[in-house]
């Protein structure tokens, strides 16, 4: 039986050209700099944001927690919305290394994120930590792969800096949002201080995300790194992969479409429920609504060969990704049919 | 002009009966255990609590983090109320001092609580952090001074045992949940594994605060204490006050009295609004509906003597406590209709 | 039988005349800044110091700590004595506090001291967590009491400047250290950028320390101060005590004197070795040459009424202060030669 | 100019055989634990060493960070050698990630080892952390690659356990310390709970390490593992190149072979001094006794095209791999001679 994926775009795998490129890539020691590969992905990554560098580190959760280090001072307050990854897929990160507390706001990730948060600015006070930082999450992966524009981008990061407060941004899926708007990667990054994106998702690099900032955001970064134990010696051969995976931006298109394609499949099906309105990108949500719970459903999908996360009590994820074809998807639309219609 | 302060009952001073007491205290060294009149206070609050064992520290805040630290390992999560003030007034010290990640949870100490906590319920995951302890705060102090009945915190704590969580209390007031319902503190204490209360807020000791539990978690709580710089020495002194504090238990309830015939007067004044089903000890919480921000109104009411702290953007506290008579409350009364009469 | 207690000068228990101040104590909520006892304390010890303010707080390792936390940031390297009470005696707190790690040098505290530091001082390298800070102890309490003089902590101080590194001193005994000297406490004072002492200690306070630096630190240090728990309300009753303290600082030098008579008296002792050259304040330090062990020979003086330190496997320290007279010294004496001839 | 690079053994470059097998590597998602790859060489890696179970991590220092979170609580005091990579190298990490103090001892991985670390261990006191941990390195970086022989190991371990502490050995370059001594690198393993092993150093890899414990120690370390953002995706790219370095573990010999064919050739050149009683395995420490200092021999030694470290203010540190030949050596020899005849 063919295993269709649907879990996560985290579980691409690299492609042939990808393999080549890590075979024949020139290394070199990264913690001293002189990975030539690395070097020229963190040169072309910084480039494509418009940040004046950028740190090739092992994952998103690295990246975002380095920087919320160097933005922050034990004992901060860090906003971030009450469904991002920062806060909800960490293993509890932020505190732990950072000694930071994150302040989770409802709706900070919506049209009316702005107004979320001006209400959650509270006066200086002796009880209160300092508030150094917020989080944004573009694509926003539980609001459904959601986008969240450049205007609203721009309405948060100027009401942060009318309390200078840093931004930064988890692009996990930056590029997603881009396309899914039409614009460039640029029309968001313009609106934060630091960035990450990730290479291992959607473009199918096996290992690695990049974070971005200015030269001294970054110098800080690299030592940080270090500390966490991602200081990494010959990484040109992931860099390698990583720089195919640039390549690769364009057909992300390719999975939005499935997406729709499958979103509106199953929003056809009874006994499920899509928000349609709601697939932005490569992720679609649907609610159980019948007798299986999401747990019970998603065991009997993947009897079937179709992978995908029991999302919340009565919701599965499903996301789209280069290794899932068309074909897969009418696959997964029928063998759906199958189950909720027993 | 004469001040009357409602800021809080933290403001309250030492009785005569408390310092003659404070003055003749037998004392001794408290981090050799040699207190007598520490050690005294500390097994009469252990009675008076159920538990085994207490521990005299600085504040209420130090009980707390203390609880949080004995509870925890780095990296843990802890769910407390959105409102709690663990989270909203402890200078994120739970992330500094402890590194766990607070989950604020809406509605946690409400009559809806258990139900608030059961759904906050994660399965196990590698993404999310270990879940340990569950936070009480009775009475509910950004709640308006509300009180958890007992019934509410059995439920809690057994759904909390369910998953073998333990459970801390914030009873900084416990003793007004306990004249308010009529029960005893008791029938609160045995529903958690911790529990701290207060001296120096409606007693009116001038400094600390007693941290409650089982021998074993004392004894590591001591350990903590002395971390945070809380080993302190001759501080017989302190717990002699503290003595005479607890006899002032039963006061509390005109503090009680006093905050009703506060709410009701308030609640008659155009441009005020109160919402009496809340005032159930000794806190009240008016919104201000005019054209006054609650700061500025605070503000004014200063400027006439009349101390409170603004809560939010459009509400004002005001807490009663023994330094301030029924008279004062006519006093107060008289001054905030001429305010809004303006 | 009457007991001599010889542990520390912490032991010391507050005196007719502070107990009388604490009686009548102007008090108010320090958390508010209000308490015009403490303010006053605060005042006079930032002048007594030559810095511009200073913070009242429950023991001197709440000000090492705060300092601590005020001077670095997570992940920073703190240069200490390998014997100072930072290291030795605080429960591992720089760590778990303010997540730095402690550089333990040998002879840091000796006339070698600045040799060791410039020895110390590594080069730039992301290999090496930064250096923030450089910390001072005066007296030098496992030492033996011992006095850096002025000179000496010029030099450090200079060394440390160079290299833009703050220096705090852990001042617990600095008047002991002035009066040993004859000097001014600011001699000592003016080559650090905080320090902190004790008012429990041979000043015969019961309880509480002072952190002093400059305005910009003890803002910062007030907010630390918070989030350890140590915001403390109605602390006029102690700081009232405190300022009755400042006033014994002349009578510290009896201390020493009878300090130099026990020495001089156990060196004479078949058993004992007294090394007098180190005995220059309130400490003497014993090595126990004979047939029994620190820990035995501590036991058997307990068990006749003097109370000492055990201080490693073979020393035993000995702590005059004010509770303690001659007349009790010459009982000492005459125990421990008696102990020694069995 | 061709460069010879003996800074260190992390500089090695990916064989072709190494390369092959990354760009054939079966991949899987690591963070579901469903790589094969990685798998398999955590399988094997826990047989070589004879543990339960390995996690492959991205480094060193993420594989001694992650031991002493799993062995320790926040406020722990870890036993450490004053020059071991945890203390010298990791920049603070141990304070800042896990909130633990090091206990530096000098002479711990010496022949006195055991002796040191008797004297080191205090009774119980409530002023000092719990130690929980004593951490070896074998072979000894900064002794000079020198062998911690298996009698010493036990007798540290078995010291420790008389205390209840745990023992995590660095063993970067484990199988190095076994190729000097003849033995099974279990001859070494035995004496610890955990144990680490780079694949990058002398086996040649890119990238990785691994540590290895118990089942529930590998458990615990996975979680770790992903808060420090170490969770990597389609890893086997780099797993694969590392089951090719565990081929190279007899090589190592050759390694040796050059590191003592360059020290004696070095001991012979005036303006050195080599402790040939200390070239045990691949490392070289070579004291600058003329009058160059370290920085600028090894500046010099640079331009013309050997790069080494300056490893101290007199010292240079030259280490031997695998892309560093005989001849090369003889290069070097004739460099060195040729700088300090000038």
């Amino acid at each position: 039986m063919k295993i269709i994926d649907l879990r996560s775009d985290t579980v691409t795998v690299p492609s042939e050209e990808m393999r080549a490129a890590m075979a024949r890539a020139k290394v070199g020691d990264d913690v001293y700099g002189e990975d030539s590969t690395v070097n020229e992905l963190e040169q072309v990554a910084a480039d494509l944001l418009g940040k004046e560098a950028t740190l090739f580190v092992a994952s998103g959760t690295m990246a975002n927690q380095i920087a919320l280090l160097v933005h922050t001072e034990r004992g901060n307050e860090v906003i971030v919305d009450a469904e991002s990854h920062i806060y909800y897929y960490e293993v509890g990160a932020a505190a732990m290394l950072g000694g930071v507390q994150l302040k989770p706001l409802e709706g900070l990730l919506s049209s009316e994120g702005p107004e979320v948060l001006r209400k959650a600015f509270r006066p200086p006070d002796i009880h209160f930590p300092i508030t150094r930082l917020v989080c944004l999450e573009n694509t926003f992966n539980r609001g459904g792969g959601t986008v969240i524009s450049p205007a609203i981008s721009k309405a948060i990061y100027d009401l942060a800096k009318e309390r200078e407060l840093t931004v930064h941004l988890d692009g996990a899926r930056i590029f997603n949002a881009a396309l899914a708007l039409g614009c460039d990667v640029r029309d968001f990054t313009r609106f934060c201080d630091s960035v990450m994106f990730s290479l291992s998702k959607g473009l199918g690099a096996p290992v690695g995300s990049l974070l971005a900032g200015s030269q001294q955001f970054i110098k800080k970064a690299r030592r940080y790194r270090k500390a966490l134990g991602g200081g990494w010696r010959q990484a040109g051969v992931l860099a390698a992969a990583g720089l195919v995976a640039l390549k690769n931006i364009p057909h992300l298109a390719e999975d939005h479409t499935n997406a729709r394609y499958l979103a509106e499949g199953l929003a056809e099906i009874p006994g499920l429920q899509v928000d349609l309105s709601k697939v932005e990108t490569n992720i679609v949500v649907a609610k159980v609504v019948g007798r299986w719970t999401a747990a019970e459903f998603a065991k009997e999908l993947a009897r079937q060969g179709v992978k995908c996360n029991a999302w919340g009590p009565d919701t599965v994820r499903f996301v789209t990704h280069k290794d899932v074809s068309r074909e897969d998807i009418e696959t997964v639309l029928s063998i759906v049919k199958k189950i909720l219609s027993l």
